[in-house]
């Protein structure tokens, strides 16, 4: 590995799970760029609520448009960041389903793509249900999921300010910047 | 359990994961009726389709009707059959954001009621990991999971015939029979 | 459900998934008799330590008599509380391995049988990722796992005096009250 | 990567899951050098069988010496190939005891190492609810699992002569050759 690999400048792209304005996902996701490390830069994909439900007729016919600009940018981005929500268990049915599209298309747009998962819940236990599904699904779409560390936020709700979209505790800011930091490592390996 | 009991009639619901019309799954969605043991009868709730994504700022306003109408369709059901693919080995995002909205209408339409899977696939597996995912899901949902037998139809064209819409393999259907009088016999507990 | 089904007595049986002594596993399975509802008494199975590493060519000549005793006494219990630590995400091995030998044994020891889970450890989380991988064993065991309440101990040693061997926490007391509340409801259904 | 990197010669070693001799996954192992691309020689580590249940007393006096090779061979290795059955829908006791006791111990000995799964099983689904539990594993213990191919052989009396220690289906050991290439280019990446 060079220096000059070591400190390529890196683009992420963050895939969020919630829908809601001014979630405590959202307010995550919206965080990300101040806690990346030096020369990463983080942007939104589009909403995966402005992606239809999956039908193989449709996609006989033709892509969704939203679907293909989102393929092509997570394929020209260095690493994607999933936040959502944990919903019954598992990962939001909206989520999915974007994901679901985004299979279809060609080049696969996952396929070794450094992808980290940050789920946050108002229980205790964060949302980790949702990531060991994330990951099985993974597999399939051939992405390279980080480890460590794992953002589970759990008790969201003393943790972040969704009004001021903020996250006011500063160990989850400090694990975050942890996971952003060993993306960059994995993205630049 | 008395005679009464074990004859009473039973209405079963079936809940579609795929889109396209023509499906393998529709195939056997539409064949469960037949296979069904004397006294059951079994119809198809609505389409995921006319469910929008799941918003929970949707939601504070108002539940689609969609999703009240299928939610009161299953409470007053003996029991769900579940009839989907898989995708990207989990559950279609789909079929998934359906259980999300459903999830939140009260009473919830899931608690105790028994709950049948069913999946094929084009592979050997069988739509096998979008069972588990979905049998996770059911726990927070509280539905009653049938165990046994596990209905996952592998190198489903060589046993179902799409276009004609019917399953053609002797042994499938058997062990949908199977499947649908073990569901009956835990509806009628 | 008569009145005399509604107050049948019952012996449940605790399976311990940690071997070593005081554990804060050992200590909850032991305050399981004082938190069960009248009627229900609670005996340990045998140690997971007693039991070999599943060996298909071991069983080919006998299956060793710790493996039937326990099996036999699942058999005649009207239930089942597997309490355990999660070990690497998942399943305990040597608790695992029970389970491996239990599932040779005929008539099928869990089929049918109530089955409780209870977990704890030191972080956040308290073992939920043990708990799905061993709901996914139950249903090829065909055990009738409970879904609710779940009883995921996290931050194990501010609720459990592992010295005195005693559960400190009202709430988590209360919580396994309900659980084995339900399990006996679920029993003499 | 340089052209020396690309021949770097490699020595992956098996973890062998089941016990029984002559196992079908037995003469997956022992076949896996012939499969291998030039450059890389495979090696067996020590028995599962070796190694005793996990307890956190005994591990507090001493780690069993079975346990120290293990991990050292592991950590010296360029890669290691999970070679299991699928006992009860998940991992067998025995290997997940294994990797319990070898979690322990330090510096770990799977974080960053590449990890390639290989199930086979009578049914058709060929063991792969075991591989799902098997990666969540891995994530714990921060291996680097290959995503594709994965090896899920079924019908494996189809497939393997036991007696003869040999596969003989010939589009499974060109599968087996395809993953056992994969996870040199990720060793060497």
């Amino acid at each position: 590995m060079t220096q000059m690999n070591s400190s390529r400048p890196l683009r992420f792209v963050t895939l969020l799970g919630s829908l809601r304005r001014n979630s405590y996902h959202y307010a995550v996701a919206r965080s990300l760029a101040e806690l990346a490390p030096e020369g990463v830069t983080i942007d939104a994909l589009g909403s995966v609520a402005d992606i239809p439900h999956y039908d193989a007729d449709v996609q006989a016919e033709a892509f969704p448009p939203a679907v293909l600009e989102m393929a092509e940018r997570i394929r020209s981005a260095d690493g994607v960041i999933i936040v959502t929500p944990e919903y019954n268990y598992s990962v939001p049915g909206a989520l999915k389903n974007a994901l679901d599209w985004l299979s279809r298309t060609t080049p696969a747009p996952f396929a070794g793509k450094p992808v980290a998962i940050q789920t946050a819940s108002p229980g205790a236990i964060g949302g980790a249900r949702a990531q060991y599904h994330l990951r099985q699904v993974m597999v399939f779409l051939d992405g390279d999921v980080l480890n460590k560390p794992e953002i589970m936020i759990g008790n969201v709700s003393s943790k972040i300010d969704a009004e001021a979209q903020k996250i006011t505790d500063e160990s989850t800011k400090a694990l975050i910047a942890q996971q952003l930091a060993a993306l960059a490592a994995m993205a630049r390996r």
